[in-house]
C-alpha cells in the first residue's frame, strides 16, 4: 500500500510501504476513513526532532476495524472507531486517574497517514460508535482523535467554568479547538489572540467573543484593559514558546489556571515569579482518551463541528504539499483522503 | 510600649516603640492575645532580605479590638478577632475570586510582635468570633492567622480529596500544618518527609500515616515504592528550594497538583520537563482570609489543635532568643506572650 515516510527535514514522501499486520494479540488493524497532518508533524519536518531514521508519519485516525488480535474484546471488525494519538490500556492507575497520556504502557501512534494502520492496545485505545457515521461527519470525528482532544484538555486543565473569561494564546488548529472547547464548557467571554484574518474568522465561528491581534506587552495590556485590570479566569496556551508562555502567564488573574498544550521549547519558568503571580499551571500531552466518548457524542449529535478546522483536503499522494502548506502557514490543517 | 525591631542580620531587639494609632478610617487597633515568630521572619534575620532600615516585625496575630476607625463596620471594640497576614479589602475582584492575597489593596501586616498592633482595612481583613474564646484556644486561633492558613492553602491548591495519597515535603511549621489540613480534607494516606524525631512525632499527631526520612533521589524512590510506582495524588511543597521542588515534582503522579507555599529561592522550572511529567502547579502567598472563618470554627469546636505547633513559649522581652531558637532549629515555632 501507499504510506507516508519522512526521510529527513523537508523530505516527506508518499511511497510504497508494507501493509500493517497484527503483531500482538491486543492489536487492531483499521482501514482509515481519513487521516490528517498534525502541527507536531512539522517538528521533525523542520528538522527540530531527530530524523536520522525514516519515520512512518501520522497519528490522528478514525475508520473501520479490519481485523483484531485474539485478545481484543471491545471492538470487532466492521465497527467504526476513533482512537487517541496516545496508545493506552485504559486500566492502569494513570488511566484510571484520567491521565491516559501517561499510561504505564503508553506508546505514540505512528503510520496513520496511510489507508491502513495498526493500533496497539485496541481495547484501551479505541472507542467504537454504535452505528457507522455519515460521511460528512468524518472530518469532525477525525478531529476528536488529537486536535480537538488536545484543545479540550487545555480548557479542562485551565478549569474553564460556565461564565469564565478565557484567553486563548495561539491561533493554530489546537488553539481554535480550544476556543470551541471553552464555548462548550460555557465560557462567557472567549478572547482569541490571533493576527490572521482566516484564523480570526474561524475563531469567531467556533465561539470567540473577542479577537486581540496584538502580541507581547501590547497584547497583555489589551487583555488587562478588557478585563478591568483583573486578567482572565482561565488561559489556554497552545503554542509552546517562551513568548507565548509569558503572554499566557501575564494575561492570567491570580488564582487562574493555565492549561498548556503547546510542547514547550526553550521555556524556563522562574519559580518566584510564578509564585507571586499565583498562576496555576497544568499541561502535558492530552489524555484524549478521557474525553473521546463525550467528544464523539457531541459530533454525532451535530452539536459541534470541529472538522471545519481542516481548510485543505488532499489525496494521500499529495501529502508532501499538505506538509508544505502547513509549514508555510498557507493551511491551518490538512485532511488527507487515504482510500 | 515594647515592640520587636530588626536592626540588621541577627540583630532583633525588644525595645520601646510608639503605640500604634488609627491612621486611616478603615483601621483597627487590636490588643494581641498572643503573637509568634514566622519562618519567613528568618529571611531578613538571616540577611536574605534587605535590612538596611529598621523593621517592625510580626505579622501573625489575634486579639481584642481596642479601637476602630470611623469607617469600620463589621468589627467593634471588645470583640475577639483573627486576621490574615495579608491585609485585604475582601471585596475587590481578586478577593471575590478567593485570592485575597492578591487583593488590589494588598498590604502585608507588620509590627505584630508587640502588645498592640494596627490592622489596616479592618473590615476586609479581620474575622470576629461570636464570643471571647477560652484562653487555652489562643495558640490555635493565632495559628489560623498564617501558619495553618498557609498549610491549608497548600492542601487546597494541591486539590487534596477524600481518599487521596498526599506527600508533604518540608517538616517546618507550615509542612506540619499541611499534614493537619490534608487530614481534615479526608486524605487516606499522608506521607510526611522529615528527618527530625520531634517533627516526625508531631506530624504523626497531626495525621501523618507514614514518615519518610530519606531525601532527594532516595526519598523519591521511597515514595514510588510506597505507591506502586504511581506517585502521590497531591503534593504539598512547604520549603521553597530547588531540591525540595524537584523532590515534590518527582513524587507526584501525572495529573497531580503541587500546592507550593515555600517562597521559591533559586528555583527554575524546565517547561518541557514539567509538561511531560504532567505535574500541575499552584502556589503563592496563601489567601488565608478565604479559609479563616472555617479554620476558626474548627478550632472553636476543638476539632483541630494547630496550636501544638508552638513548641517554645517566651515572653516578648526574650524575642531575640525566640528567633535564635528557630534559626538554629531548636524550636519549630515560637509563641510570644505579649501582654
Amino acid at each position: 500500500m501507499l504510506g507516508t515516510i519522512l526521510h529527513g527535514p523537508g523530505d516527506v514522501r508518499c511511497e510504497e510501504v508494507p501493509e500493517p499486520k497484527i503483531l500482538l494479540p491486543t492489536d487492531a488493524i483499521i482501514r482509515l476513513s481519513a487521516s490528517c497532518i498534525c502541527g507536531s508533524d512539522l517538528w521533525p519536518y523542520r528538522g527540530l526532532n531527530d530524523t536520522s531514521q525514516p519515520m512512518a508519519m501520522g497519528h490522528e485516525y478514525c475508520g473501520i476495524v479490519e481485523a483484531v488480535g485474539q485478545d481484543v474484546k471491545t471492538v470487532r471488525p466492521g465497527q467504526f472507531v476513533v482512537g487517541s494519538f496516545c496508545i493506552s490500556d485504559n486500566t492502569c492507575p494513570h488511566c484510571r486517574f484520567g491521565f491516559q497520556s501517561s499510561c504505564e504502557k503508553r506508546e505514540f501512534m505512528t503510520g496513520a497517514q496511510a489507508p491502513l494502520a495498526r493500533v496497539p492496545l485496541a481495547d484501551g485505545t479505541l472507542v467504537a460508535t454504535a452505528e457507522l457515521p455519515s460521511d460528512d461527519l468524518i472530518p469532525s470525528l477525525l478531529a476528536t482523535s488529537d486536535v480537538l482532544g488536545t484543545g479540550w484538555y487545555a480548557a479542562d486543565a485551565a478549569r474553564v467554568q460556565p461564565g469564565s473569561t478565557v484567553v486563548v494564546v495561539g491561533d493554530g488548529a489546537v488553539g481554535l479547538m480550544g476556543v470551541l472547547a471553552a464555548k462548550q464548557k460555557g465560557a462567557a467571554r472567549i478572547i482569541a489572540m490571533s493576527r490572521h484574518k482566516t484564523r480570526q474568522d474561524l475563531a469567531l465561528e467556533f465561539g470567540a467573543t473577542d479577537i486581540v491581534s496584538e502580541r507581547g506587552d501590547a497584547g497583555i495590556a489589551r487583555i488587562k484593559a478588557m478585563t478591568n485590570s483583573v486578567g482572565a479566569d482561565a488561559v489556554l496556551e497552545c503554542v509552546g514558546t517562551k513568548e507565548s508562555m509569558t503572554q499566557a502567564i501575564k494575561c492570567a488573574r491570580p488564582g487562574a489556571m493555565i492549561g498548556y498544550v503547546g510542547v514547550p521549547h526553550g521555556v524556563e519558568l522562574d519559580g518566584q515569579e510564578l509564585f507571586f503571580s499565583q498562576t496555576g499551571m497544568l499541561g502535558g500531552p492530552a489524555p484524549v482518551r478521557r474525553f473521546l466518548p463525550h467528544l464523539i457524542e457531541l459530533v454525532l449529535q451535530r452539536k459541534i463541528n470541529p472538522g471545519k478546522v481542516f481548510d485543505l483536503t488532499l489525496p494521500l499522494a499529495d501529502v508532501a504539499e499538505g506538509y508544505r502548506a502547513m509549514d508555510e502557514r498557507r493551511a491551518i490543517k490538512t485532511l488527507l483522503r487515504v482510500q
